[in-house]
């Protein structure tokens, strides 16, 4: 249910046609991946879980599932593939929203999650260089017993991979406080689609280095599509002594960008989330899932924050402070702040379950855009506007305070008609208000007609050209972003 | 005085020839480029300030000095250029140590100083979209009343400029705290030194934009050579409230070590320098300058520790807990918090006056590397061991919680047995132990030799490419890293 609207990329895309440049793979080539990888880690059948992702709404048929177990092993496969011009799409954790992680007809999958073996930590700097299968809640495990986790969280963190989380610069819940993964990404191990199968040590393990072009950094977020990467060096943090959380009702959106102020100055080095649902949002929490709000005095937006330090006095001293100055100020007309675990799970429940809610209430058309604030619940208002009456309802929750909206619409079924009137006005109406059309899910097969949208020609040609510089015969990871 | 040891790459790079592929700049060129820039922006005479750097070590005769004030004249003087095949150095504050902005020969220098029109600051976000021409510190000061400040701050701030910031990838005494630039920029305008002056308008102005490939970063660290930076969009940070300084006396290096893990968790969030001074430094401030230490006790090594938070008494109070636990441990013999800005600024001057201490002290060969901590000053230990016998003084003073050591060698005068002694062994030191011959201050001419070190020829064939695919003609800062 959840995944329904996804399905509509899927669907336009299966009508893009198989690039007959492409070779087919043959009984020889099984052999030879065999001879690199070993014969049990080269699947044809059993093969599911690979050919489509999580969202069940893309995915294709590949020849062969190759799962090799070191950056040797890639090279091998790439420089193979490349002679013989067999496409490939690199897969970790295949938790991604926009099928970028998937084939489309019957390109090679090559997964990355044998490769987890290699686990080094210095405690002293903080930096840790891995191998790119590791889950990231596995790291984050690994991290603990040494005061640190990693830079980032997700929903999907027992299953998604370090790996893909850099090739798809994953956001998540801890951005606003630490910072996107290009704060924390010092080197990289990756190996390029090229005859050679030519493996690149990139960056360093340093915070501080000067010697070279920061190449690492053009791997994150470029979707699988310029190299495998193997190895990661990136920096951890230190892991919070105490987390806090509140809930704010808040009756006008300006009030909300005025309370993201405030807790900017008062919670400062310390604010984690500031998270934002509406009350439509509320409402189908409760409707569809049964969820009652903290706040029950109904307000017409309600703000999550949190908090994320290192002294648990100081830290509800701060919160407790910027609340009263918000009720004070009259920014807010409600105020929680959560006395226990208990009470804070309670009110990330609502946060988190927002998705879920939606998706029981019946087909759900998804977006995940960045807004300059101004614009940030406009959209909502102008979709509202255009087509209310042709859905069941709009709502909007999403990251406030990194100016990320999911604005969901929710109609009794999929109807072209509604389709239509969303798209490509929602797209071209972001990006005529400065926005971006996405924030954090990436491009993949999903928005691939609208990743040109508010991109120069000139901007689009300089990536093509680094794409088949890294890429020459454009086997990795076809049909997608660029 | 400071300088001279500097001067050893300028008469090195004396040697490399003129390419005779640039053209010599002409009569009709100047007539051009004063159609552009205006008669008045095109220098011939009073150009002393651009031929060479801060450092006075590197130079050479630009045929001229131009002074366009838009993106749109960078274009057509980088159109022209391309066409006619002259050699072009980019230049900002021009405040560098390794004479990356600097022409070797007649190359034309493009400075951005008169592109300093547009600023716009958005307060709800943080986020600033400003002209590359910007100093850094007029930045600081158009962003103080609205509560922020930039994400990193220099020794040179009063002249350097944002533009240069982000071509080097200026490091600085916020890094601890506030992440390198990667962690900030957002987006850029840049001109490529193509017949077309190819304009890009690259990222965006959001913390969240998973649209295209992260270009602008691979601009961070380029040191000129792809593009000329015409505009910056970058995430400023809150201002902080409260700032306290204290200093540590240490006995062994080890426990340095260990006095940055326990700053890492009691000071955690807040913790924001963690510079390094050896007993050497001391006395030469002391015999040099007649500063005098704050830590009366003369210890092996000190530490100075800053923290900048937005509540004085938290911050206050955690200081003073750290300082605690590290003379309760045994970490530190003696350890001092400042009671005030003067206190604060005795310590820091002790800090920022090492530099001149050695130059007024002789002869001076200094060094910018990172080193994992276990290594951080080994090499210390291992040049003494090495030459004591030819030098005045060997000290190491930098930035610890960075990994970043500035070893200084200070001899009577310039001796060639003594750089021969030096190098290329400190630079082959540091590179078999992991580290980087660059931590802050970039390549430029200073390092080219050495810029190999530790670096595949794949990498290396990477990086040329690269620079192929943005300056085809390759006129874009010659002689220099790449």
């Amino acid at each position: 249910m959840l995944l329904k609207s996804l399905r509509l990329g899927a669907r336009r895309l299966a009508t893009v046609a198989r690039d007959p440049r492409f070779a087919t793979v043959q009984d020889a080539d099984l052999r030879i991946f065999e001879s690199i990888c070993g014969r049990s880690h080269v699947k044809t059948t059993e093969i599911d879980n690979y050919k489509t992702d999580w969202t069940k709404a893309f995915g294709g048929n590949p020849a062969c599932v190759l799962l090799p177990a070191s950056t040797e092993e890639v090279s091998a496969i790439l420089a193979h593939c490349s002679k013989r011009k067999i496409a490939v799409v690199p897969q970790a954790g295949n938790t991604g929203l926009v099928g970028g992680s998937v084939p489309l007809h019957d390109e090679v999958v090559l997964s990355v999650k044998r490769i987890n073996k290699h686990f080094e930590f210095d405690e002293a700097s903080g930096i840790l260089n891995c191998d790119a299968g590791f889950i990231l809640e596995e790291l984050d495990n690994k991290l603990a017993p040494h005061g640190y986790m990693m830079p980032l969280d997700l929903g999907a963190k027992g299953s998604c991979m370090i790996g893909g989380n850099v090739a798809t610069s994953a956001g998540g819940i801890r951005l606003l406080r630490y910072g996107s993964l290009h704060a924390h990404l010092l080197g990289l191990t990756v190996v390029l689609p090229t005859e050679q199968g030519t493996i690149l040590n990139l960056g360093s393990t340093h915070k501080k280095d000067n010697t070279s072009l920061h190449t690492p950094h053009l791997f994150l977020g470029s979707e699988g599509q310029l190299g495998v990467i193997t190895r990661v060096a990136i920096g951890a943090v230190p892991k919070p002594a105490s987390v806090q959380s509140a809930m704010l009702g808040v009756d006008t959106f300006e009030s909300c960008c005025n309370v993201l102020r405030m807790a900017r100055r008062h919670l400062s080095e310390i604010l984690s989330s500031f998270e934002f649902l509406d009350r439509e949002v509320m409402i189908v929490l409760d409707e569809a899932l049964g969820l009652k709000p903290v706040l029950k005095t109904n307000p017409r937006f309600t703000l999550l924050v949190e908090t994320s330090g290192s002294n648990e006095a100081h830290d509800t001293e701060k919160m407790e402070r910027f609340l009263a100055q918000c009720i004070n100020d009259g920014l807010a007309s409600d105020g929680v702040q959560a006395q226990s675990v208990a009470e804070s799970a309670a009110m990330w429940r609502l946060r988190e379950s927002a998705p879920l809610a939606v998706a029981a209430d019946g087909f759900v058309f998804k977006n995940d855009v960045s807004l300059p604030l101004k614009h940030f619940y406009g959209l909502t208002e102008e979709v509202r506007a255009r087509c209310s009456s042709m859905t069941k309802r709009i709502v909007t929750y999403g990251h406030l305070g990194d100016g990320n909206s999911h604005l969901n619409i929710v109609a009794k079924e999929y109807s072209k008609e509604l389709y239509d009137k969303l798209y490509p006005f929602i797209y071209e109406w972001v990006n005529a208000h400065d926005g971006s059309i996405s924030a954090e899910h990436g491009i993949g097969q999903l928005k691939l007609p609208y990743a040109g949208l508010g991109k120069s020609p000139a901007e689009r040609e300089l990536v093509h050209r680094i794409k088949s510089l890294f890429d020459p015969n454009g086997i990795l990871n076809p049909y997608k972003s660029f």
